[in-house]
C-alpha cells in the first residue's frame, strides 16, 4: 500500500511559477510514488474570498486545467472539489468542540496572515482555518503533507487534533507528517520576495511565449547596472534568481559574465524568457488538448470527487462509532 | 401553507417539568398549527459534553421519548437528528466566513454560558455555537422560533446572518422571527431559580408517582415556617410557585391559607404531587406505549430525519446557485 499525500490550492487565482516551483513540480514527481489526493479548496477560499465566489467558480477549471497541463495525471492523483465533501465540513465541527480559540489564535500562520491583512478583528472562518485543515488531511488520512518549512506550524496543529481525538474517542486517526520539501520561494518579478497574483509580479502557467518574454523584458534588474559594461549585482537581481531555479546549469556562468560586465540584461533576460518557454511549451501542449475536452476535464473532477466521497463516508462511518453516534445500530 | 417552527433540544439529558413548561407544552400546542421542526441537537451537545458522547447516544431516544410522551405527534411534527444532517454543517461552514469573532465573543448569550462555567479560554465549536444555531433555523428555512426572551439576542444573531448571505449572495432566506412565549423560568426543588438536571433540583418527565412523591416531599419550603400555625411566606416557596404553574386555579386559595397558617406543607405539597402526578400521568401512559415499540420510535426518527435531509439538499442546492458553486451546471 502507498501512503496517502494529501495537497492542494486554496482557488483564488490561476497558478503561476511560483507555485509551480514551491508545489506543483513536487507533486507531479510524487504522484506515482505516493497515492496522491489533491484538494482544489474552494470552501477555504471563501476565508478570504466570500465577497468574491464568482471568482473562485471561474478559476476552479483554470486550476485543475493548470493541474493536468503541469503533469498531473489522473490515473495517479485524485483531483477534488472540497466543498463537494461534505464530510470535511462535519469534521471540522465535531474537531471544533476541543479546539481552543486561543490555540487558533496563536497559531503563527493564522498571525501571519491576519497581520498581513491588517485583520482588526478575524472572521470566525478565518480563525479556523487550521481546523479546516485538520479535517482536510484527516477525512482521507492522509499519513503525508508536503508544505514549505513555514507551514509545518499547521501540521502540528493537525497532530494536536488527531491525538486529542485518538485519546477522547477512538484511534481512528494517525498523525500526518510534513514533507518538507526543496521548495524555494520564488521571487517576484518586480523583486518582491514572493511572487504573488495579487502583487501582479507573476507569469501564469497558461502564458504564451509572447507574455513570457514581455513580462521577463519588463522584470526589474540592478538598478545600478546603466550600461553592459557596469559590474552587475545578480544577487539581488530577480532574474539571476529566475537562472537558478529555471536554467540552473548555466547560473553560474550567468553571475560570472554579469560581475564582470560581459553579458547585458537584454542577454541575459533572452535566455530566461527562452528557458521558461521551453518549461511551460509541453504545458501549453497538454493545456490545448484538455481546453479541447471540457468535458474530459469535467469527468476527471467528478470522479475524483466521486472517490473522495467515498472515502470520506468510510471515515465518517468509523468517526460515528469512535463517537458513540452510530445511532441506529 | 403554514409557517415553519424549528424548535429543540440540546440532548445533554433527560426532560424535566422546567423543560415541559417552558417548551415542551408549548410545542405540543403548537404542532398542528405550524409545520414544527423539531431538532435532536446532538452535535450542539458536544459544545459542552465532548467528553461525554456514550451520555449523549443514551439520551437521543430518552429526549425522543418525551417528545412522544408529552404529546408531540410525529405526522405532526418532524422530529429529527442533527447529526444526521450534514448540510448544517456545511451552512455554518459558510455563514462563519463573514461572521466575526468579535461579534460571537459580545453575544449575550455566550458571554453569560462562558461565565457560568468559568471558561478562561473558548474552545473554537463553542464560540459558534450562535452560527450553528443559524444554520439549524435557516437549513429548513424555518420562519419562527419559539424562544424565551433572554434567547431573542441569539435569534438577532441569525437575522443579521441572514441578512448578510441575502446581500452577499441572493436572497435565498427569510429573517425568522423570535415567537416569545409564556414560557416562565421553573424554579428548583431547591429553590434555586433554575430547575436543572445539573443542579439535581429537577423532576424528570419519566418519573414514578413515587418518585413525584418523593421529590415534593423533600423540595424547599419557607425555612421560617415551622408549625402548621405559623404564617407562611409563599411568595419565596417553591412549591408555592408549582402551584401557580401547574395548580393556577387552585392557588389563590393556597396562597391565603399559607398566609393564615390555615394550611401545614405536608397537605400543600400532597396537593402538588396529586397535581403533577395528574399531569404525568397521560405521558406515562404514552411513554410505554412507545418505549415497547422501540423499533417505531427509530422509524419516527429515521422518517423524521430523512424529511428533513431532503428540505436540506433542496435549501444547499439554491446556497450552491446562489454562491455560484453548481460547478457542473
Amino acid at each position: 500500500m502507498k501512503e496517502r499525500i494529501l495537497t492542494g490550492d486554496r482557488i483564488t487565482g490561476k497558478l503561476h511559477l511560483g507555485h509551480y516551483v514551491g508545489s506543483l513540480k513536487n507533486r507531479v514527481e510524487l504522484q506515482t510514488q505516493y497515492d496522491t489526493y489533491l484538494i482544489l479548496a474552494d470552501v477555504q477560499a471563501l476565508t478570504t474570498h466570500f465577497e468574491k465566489p464568482e471568482l473562485i467558480k471561474q478559476n476552479l477549471r483554470n486550476v485543475a486545467l493548470d493541474y493536468l497541463s503541469a503533469g498531473i495525471n489522473p490515473d495517479h492523483a485524485t483531483i477534488f472539489i472540497q466543498s463537494l465533501i461534505p464530510e470535511i465540513a462535519e469534521l471540522t465541527t465535531y474537531f471544533s468542540m476541543f479546539v481552543t480559540v486561543n490555540s487558533l489564535r496563536h497559531n503563527p500562520t493564522i498571525k501571519a496572515e491576519a497581520a498581513e491583512r491588517g485583520f482588526q478583528d478575524m472572521y470566525y472562518g478565518f480563525l479556523g482555518y487550521p481546523v479546516s485543515q485538520a479535517a482536510d488531511i484527516t477525512f482521507c488520512k492522509a499519513t503525508l503533507v508536503p508544505v514549505g518549512e513555514d507551514q509545518v506550524p499547521h501540521i502540528e496543529q493537525t497532530r494536536k487534533i488527531v491525538r486529542r481525538f485518538n485519546q477522547l474517542y477512538k484511534p481512528v486517526f494517525v498523525e500526518p507528517k510534513p514533507l518538507v520539501g526543496d521548495v524555494p520561494r520564488l521571487v517576484g518579478l518586480d523583486g518582491n520576495n514572493k511572487m504573488s497574483k495579487s502583487l501582479g509580479n507573476a507569469i501564469d502557467l497558461d502564458s504564451t511565449p509572447e507574455e513570457v518574454s514581455e513580462k521577463i523584458k519588463k522584470a526589474t534588474t540592478d538598478p545600478a547596472r546603466i550600461h553592459k559594461t557596469d559590474s552587475g549585482h545578480p544577487e539581488i537581481c530577480p532574474v539571476y534568481a529566475y537562472h537558478q531555479v529555471f536554467r540552473k546549469e548555466g547560473s553560474a556562468e550567468i553571475y560570472e559574465s554579469c560581475k564582470k560586465g560581459q553579458i547585458g540584461c537584454m542577454e541575459c533576460k533572452r535566455k530566461m524568457t527562452q528557458s521558461i518557454n521551453d518549461l511551460l511549451e509541453p504545458m501549453r501542449e497538454r493545456r490545448i488538448v484538455y481546453q479541447n475536452a471540457p468535458k474530459k476535464v469535467d469527468e476527471i473532477l467528478m470522479l475524483g470527487t466521486e472517490k473522495a466521497r467515498l472515502v470520506a463516508k468510510e471515515t465518517m462511518q468509523e468517526i460515528r462509532e469512535a463517537m458513540s453516534m452510530n445511532y441506529f445500530k
